[in-house]
């Protein structure tokens, strides 16, 4: 399959890596033209996941035109900041298929990746695809399992076999909503796993905290549409804990610094990659909020990185609630 | 409160760390009257703990007389093979409450801990306490939360304020069924994470593993009469988390172990103290078979530990299963 993979970060990347080891036709979209030079001499970006030597299947450009010509599906791979300036450099081919592999929530509009491509492109048909993946692992072909997600169209079933490879299997599902919720909500929840890590609690307390997050996540979806049990798969608790604990995780580090008093814009310039939860958690508090469902750990983080909220008081303060059934 | 703690490994010496330091009169059996001198002239478990200072709130004791005498709640935290001796050496006062800390299945009769208990005292009141809680976090007063499951009795929330403390924190259910099976079945997903880990694999691999143990764990407690929702609580969720990537997991090392080409004897000969995960995938495969549901992890595990089962091809065939809807 012809596939045009749009943004050259590190889950671009990756993908672009098992999709073109894997026999598939891959351009792979730069913003930088610097980029797209780069792997195409060298096979290699200059600054992400550098151990990655990029197979011969995969072009790189920073000519939107050529990545989008002839494509059978484009996935999008950007950081969700940048995702409607970039779909209004995009002139898609008829009948191509959307995948967004953002995991993020736009902070202007409150929309899902997935609809803000639907609401540029109308008609178009967007799969989502998240789950328990850093990119650096499945650069290196290491065993994955994530999540295709469809309004129920078909299409996460027609995608499911070309894009499934040994290593990175592909489960489907008709929940956009549920999937694409906890894709980015889990990362707001990884930074406060930051923030107790970073004053020095050990395991127990995180366990406690992301089981928590767990059942926060699942209100606001749920409340949003989406289904419990998607929660509870590789999209929620999968990639929940896989970010709560893993140690590649950028947000979880976003949290990890700010108990060092350090302020947010100073380490956000440092990160070579954006923390999308730093964004997520400024929106969440107010879907909750239209939805009548309380979200305590996103707003506290929330406020610990706008408005220098107390990072030990803002968790003792989610520790400290009446008991009570759980 | 009085309480009796029966077993003095770490769980029973966390416990009596954390309510005699709540100001309750704690008495402490131990199996080895050696362990109840060093305690008694010392303060501390000669052998577990070794940071752990005991309050001057705790007694301990070999008499199992002694120990019970006056409770008002007795805590069994014993290894889950030694419930029956145990339980027969006890006359337990009338009136008395148990509360099982045991997370582990009568590897001969399939009972959960707190059925044999009620087997053994009938018309005894037992809740069930479980969570993520490692012993060495507790025994240090860091933040934890845990939960207490009696049979609709009332017996965890008459419990629940009293065993409660700031930093130990108990919400109550009344699903003893899926606070229990859960608890025992963590242990065993945990040896299938440490086999994962020792075979190499990194952090997607693993939480693709989790998140399929965590349904496979679902959908044998459901089967036996446990609540859906449990398993997504901190019995379930959290404490399987805990246990699959925390650092200090018996269970999970185990696994690692095996991978070394370690016969298992050798293994838990060397441990301090016992990982349950070992008798109870035994069992796990018996009780699935019963109810008609798949455990596939629990299989392999069992397989790996007791029949020679390869490690790398027990993964393999766990994680090449048909792509369908997660």
């Amino acid at each position: 399959m012809r596939i045009a993979i749009i943004g050259s970060g590190s889950w671009g990347c990756a993908l672009a890596a098992c999709w073109g080891g894997a026999g598939h036709e891959v351009v792979l979209w730069c913003r930088d033209p610097g980029v797209a030079h780069a792997i195409a001499s060298e096979r290699r970006h200059p600054r992400r996941l550098l151990a990655l030597r990029l197979p011969e299947t995969v072009r790189a450009t920073s000519d939107m035109a050529e990545a989008l010509s002839g494509a059978e599906t484009a996935v999008l791979a950007v950081p969700s900041a940048y995702l409607p300036a970039t779909l209004a450099r995009m002139s898609p081919p008829p009948g191509v298929s959307f995948v967004s592999a953002i995991k993020g929530i736009d902070v202007e509009t409150g929309q899902r990746p997935s609809q803000t491509i639907g609401a540029k492109f109308s008609g178009a048909d967007v799969a989502v695809l998240s789950g328990p993946t850093f990119a650096e692992e499945v650069a290196r072909g290491e065993p994955a399992a994530a999540v295709l997600a469809d309004a129920e169209s078909g299409l996460a079933l027609r995608l499911q076999r070309t894009l499934s490879t040994p290593s990175f299997r592909l489960y489907r599902s008709g929940d956009r909503v549920g999937v694409e919720l906890a894709g980015a909500y889990k990362n707001v929840v990884a930074i406060g796993a930051g923030i107790l890590t970073g004053l020095g609690y050990g395991h127990n307390t995180l366990a406690a905290l992301v089981t928590r997050g767990l059942a926060e996540m699942t209100r606001l979806a749920v409340a949003r549409g989406g289904r419990e049990r998607t929660l509870f798969g590789l999209a929620g608790v999968g990639d929940l804990m896989l970010t709560c604990t893993g140690r590649l995780s950028r947000n979880r580090r976003v949290g990890e610094e700010v108990c060092r008093g350090r302020a947010l814009a100073e380490i956000l310039d440092e990160m070579p990659e954006v923390a999308e939860g730093t964004r997520t958690c400024r929106v969440i508090p107010r879907m909750a909020a239209e939805s009548a469902v309380e979200t305590p750990i996103a707003e506290a983080v929330r406020r610990v990185l706008y408005e220098g909220l107390d990072p030990r008081g803002a968790i003792m303060q989610l520790m400290i609630r009446e008991l009570k059934e759980e």
